[in-house]
């Protein structure tokens, strides 16, 4: 229910409420030493962001000198996952590695560690001309990106990204500490890290250990690191101030009016069409069988959550009260901007981010089908058509190549290419037949493309075959492709590198559209955009979400539901009630462990806490500390109110949700009687 | 999977395959005859007519003289929900009236008995005089279908319903008994019922006990029948002629390939992403608390059956063979008419088919937000509707109303009304929030008539306020309004009300486009078309299912799966590997009582067996009868390849599926101790 949300469109000049993804080079200073007499330091700031851990997807954080890091179980589950079999499912029955000998490294998994932030606009701005077209514009841009990427990555050996702040405003370099011998400590059965499933995800109060410990090699040792979270034993107080350190996903809080109406009505209903089929398929068919069920576990987890997500985000922007604010919002920065003679140039921004919709809208049905895979999902579809790229990218030089093939790029792209993760074709089989079944309708059956890849048969015969015929699953495979160079991967008759080169030309036309039609025209606009907003919203202006490392702040805090207070912690006693009220079924049935433990267990301890510090996905697993930098709590979910976050933020009923420290503990003490792991926490 | 389905396309002249869902007044004789040497006696056809009840969207029979019904679990669930509750959760824990006395009247359940069959076919077509355009032609063939039935109910006092045979080339009348006071007498847990859940619905092999069983009563007393099935205690053997007798709810395998292709193309995708919706929306809503589940349970076991219907329907028609198949037929159907001079005037219809397709195409979104309702789904907003409608029709001479609000449709209408069926706004505000939130991206959000029901509210606050401030739920509000006729509905400021009322104008319009544009045109065409099927096709053909009586026939038999035989029968030994296999989690867990009865059950007792019956929904709840019209089996559900039976019929792989009646006599003595019902359907 998000009834009367009321939310304050961001940016609605006073941050009264705790809002703000803010940036480790820019925090929000004066905010906080006003609000909470707090007093940001450099060093406070340097040993956060080093202590900071991101996550394919998420966040993490160092809890040990001995580079431990703590991260989300549903953050870490891909990987916990990859190392699971039917034989060994650490995913149903959790993992501990009582000594480093038990360490199971992942096959595919890369942390970074953020290193150090560079302003490098004027570089890129540079590079685009006065006078040049959006497909010039865009060339260059993407051209200069990839050199700085490069020479950074040439100079420092740290991993190199340029992110766009404020869709454009701002480019920073983003150099990074690369791990990628990364190994699994401890894992609790997911039916503990993710308790009450679907049904409770987002729903408060909650009760989850969804936490996972992984530990960070350099050398076939334990990296040694000075930064790290020391952990606070006696945990956080209602009220108190807490600060979150990680890495947002992904925000649409600084749209246009324009663009936030072609999300609600173009963009997300199609795309929430998308994965309740792909919920629906993927539940359906994980039912048949406990092993099916584990194969299709993960993907599941995740279209259900981006169900919900996209599900809260949809029905924020149908509230009318909420774009109401958002248009009063925008007609009053639109009339300073032309009332302001050094903004005037700026005016235009507005009616690009139109244009840009519109041909948005034009080539959406290509882009979404071809170059995002709607029409051909699987997983070894993906890999042939990353080779395909790679084959052709690699020809090229650095400066004329999609992105996620530039040179800083493709070592993170190759290892991925090559990790013998497990990939099952029953699964993949499932997916391809569900895309291709609803594929027809959207393309046409007389599609030539529809007609050349079926070639007279069915999206069921079809999808077997081709899954049948592949040596995808195989990374062996791929690497010999990949080893071998374009030669190899073009001369190869694999069924999906065919039909990766079939789609080709219509999905690198669909994108090209898109980057140089949309996206550049989005970020010229919303520089103009950005540059009237911080020149009227003066030091409460931060950017949207990028995947890059922010600070949020605000207390911990409960917060009203009809009328009734709910308090901000729950505790272990409350996860047994719960489970007994829906008589311990799943996804509310308790692993073995913790109905043994429960006399054990000091039921009063605090498990799950709320907040109202401010997050999106892909904060998941983020570190949330005190004013002493001290770990008090993990960040795991969002209350209902929450899932309005995407489009905006209001302090009144929306809240982070984080596992208490205190509940780590005890739980690893009493129910998996882990010692060495928690001396190893607490020093 | 349906791979190589290779359907044939229904009609391609040579029945080989034991196809056809047969008229009782025009059955397969020379074909029985010649092929299993089968006399179709007049007495035989008489006594399963007599003995077959139709009951809402499904079959039934008699099973003994006292008026004891048998149909399927999830044919009754509706109504074994409707007498339940949180206290008595007859659903989950089943039911069984030892006595009489014990028997539970069910508010809102009408069964009919099919009592005879009258050709009206030149009345009604001497209605629509030649010149008509499709809007007087449709008001003329309704009056006059509305007035034959008016005066045989009024002449007969039986219920009388006009059926259109091949989409409009035979019109016949069907008088029924009618039943009102139906008790329920057994049911067994739904768990056995409905063993294996979504998972295995429609995935042979199958162990469900999908039985219920209801007892007629007239003026207080048990209904005294002659016409009953006798059981077949030593039940039936593999490769048995045997025959099924239901109520086939509808199919389009008469369809011309356009309007298939329309099917293929925008119907069925467009309803399965509603379907996909509600799907979503009502698993994650009944997985928060097991009450919601008993709530939600009914609603959602019918959105996944439909589902998976849905989507195998349209995998046959994504099979380029079958199109091919269909094509073919037409093609050869369309020469041969074209070169008959006495059918050449038919030679139109196929085009008319073409313009009703398109003009469906230019409607459906109208006709199916407005009149079919998706853009508010709520069982409350229903009733409110069928008020106002009411309200309106009931000033209007018969001739005049539309088909559901005729004279002779009315009564069942109005005790549907007023049934005192147990309603939750809980889950009437989740359905409609879903609803109202998927409409806007749908009709627009500046759309006129989203504007004005919102009136500046979200669509969650909207389905809040019009479910908290309506009385629709309660049965003697409704009652009340009814028997005040139209000024007392008129009067009624009930938001609900209020609301049918906004949307009564467009959703008329659109029911008129369809009735008069779409529906009459195909009509005519149709009769056309079946004309020249029925010179050309002899004695093979028979109409698409209509939801009245029919007869079908074949040999119980199994069939090949990926090169393996898959056996016709299963057995109680089956059931609890199955459930064995699956950890006994839902919905493969076992009723307490059944896993205490094991050691009491014979377990090689025959529990499912598949035959190839033709079948379609509607027909749950059919008995299976062999030669001498005992009952061997009760159908209630298809598999995996069945599902494409909408639009084709083969005997290669689709299979009906029933359960036998050696297991449903052990399981009633062994497991549910039910003597007295033993002895009842035994004798």
């Amino acid at each position: 229910m998000i009834v009367g949300l009321a939310l304050a469109a961001a940016g609605t000049r006073s941050l009264s409420a705790d809002e703000g993804l803010w940036l480790f080079d820019a925090p929000p200073k004066r905010i906080l030493k006003e609000r909470y007499g707090f007093d940001v330091k450099p060093q406070w700031l340097e040993h956060l962001r080093e202590s900071a851990v991101r996550f394919p997807g998420g966040s993490g954080s160092f809890v040990s000198p001995n580079g431990l890091v703590m991260t989300n179980h549903h953050v870490g589950s891909d990987f916990i996952d990859q190392l699971s079999s039917a034989e060994h499912n650490y995913m149903r029955d959790g993992f501990y590695a009582r000594t480093q000998e038990e360490e199971l490294q992942c096959p595919d998994l890369e942390l970074n560690v953020l290193a150090s932030i560079e302003d490098v606009t004027d570089q890129v701005n540079a590079a685009v001309k006065p006078g040049m077209d959006l497909a010039a514009a865009q060339k260059a841009r993407q051209a200069v990106i990839n050199t700085i990427e490069k020479e950074s990555q040439e100079k420092t050996g740290l991993k190199s990204q340029v992110v766009a702040l404020y869709h454009g405003a701002l480019y920073h370099l983003y150099r990074y500490r690369k791990y990628t011998d990364v190994r699994l400590v401890f894992a609790p059965e997911q039916q503990i890290a993710f308790f009450g499933g679907d049904p409770d995800n987002f729903e408060y109060p909650r009760y989850d250990l969804d936490i996972c410990f992984f530990r960070v090699y350099e050398n076939d040792k334990p990296l040694k690191t000075d930064h790290f979270l020391k952990w606070r034993e006696d945990g956080v107080n209602d009220g108190e101030l807490v600060f979150l350190i990680g890495h947002p996903g992904r925000t649409n809080r600084l749209n246009t009016v324009a663009h936030l109406e072609y999300l609600r009505d173009i963009n997300k209903p199609e795309f929430i069409n998308t994965i309740r089929r792909l919920e629906v398929n993927l539940s359906s068919w994980a039912n048949r069988s406990p092993e099916n069920a584990r194969r299709a576990g993960d993907d599941l987890f995740g279209v259900q959550n981006e169900r919900k997500r996209q599900i809260g985000g949809l029905e924020a922007l149908e509230d009318p009260a909420f774009m109401g604010s958002k248009q009063k919002f925008e007609a009053n920065l639109r009339s300073k901007t032309a009332a302001d003679a050094k903004l005037k140039d700026k005016l235009s921004a507005w009616d690009e981010v139109v244009g840009a919709t519109k041909k948005w809208k034009e080539i959406r049905s290509d882009y979404n089908l071809y170059e995002r895979g709607e029409a051909i999902q699987s997983r070894m579809f993906t890999f042939a058509r990353q080779l395909v790229r790679f084959a052709e990218e690699s020809q090229k030089p650095n400066v004329e190549r999609l992105k996620e093939y530039s040179d800083s790029a493709l070592p993170t792209l190759k290892e991925g290419l090559v990790a013998p993760v497990p990939i099952y074709p029953d699964l993949e089989t499932i997916k391809l037949r569900s895309s291709l079944t609803d594929w027809l309708p959207r393309a046409g059956v007389t599609d030539p493309l529809v007609m050349k890849v079926l070639s007279g048969r069915s999206p069921i015969q079809a999808a077997e075959e081709l899954i049948a015929g592949s040596k995808m699953h195989n990374a062996a495979f791929r690497k010999e492709l990949l080893d071998g160079g374009a030669a190899s991967i073009n001369a190869s008759e694999d069924p999906l590198l065919e039909l990766a080169r079939t789609v080709e030309p219509k999905a690198r036309e669909a994108r090209k559209a898109y980057d140089q039609q949309v996206e550049e025209r989005l970020r010229q606009a919303y520089a103009k955009i950005a540059a009237a907003r911080l020149a009227t919203g003066g030091d409460e202006v931060y950017p949207d979400a990028t995947f890059s490392l922010r600070l949020a702040f605000g207390p911990v805090a409960g917060y009203e539901e009809g009328g009734k207070p709910v308090p901000p912690f729950t505790d272990f006693a409350g996860l047994y009630e719960r489970s007994e009220t829906h008589e311990g079924r799943r996804p509310f049935d308790l692993p073995k462990r913790w109905i043994e433990a429960k006399n054990r267990l000091k039921l009063d301890t605090p498990f799950n806490f709320t907040s109202k510090l401010d997050h999106i996905g892909g904060n998941s697993g983020s570190p949330v500390v005190d004013r002493e930098g001290r770990i008090v709590g993990i960040l795991f979910d969002s209350n209902i109110y929450g899932l309005a976050l995407d489009v905006g933020y209001t302090d009144k009923q929306c809240r982070s949700i984080a596992v208490d420290v205190r509940g780590i503990i005890e739980a690893l003490k009493s129910v998996y009687d882990a010692g060495p792991l928690v001396d190893e926490l607490l020093n």
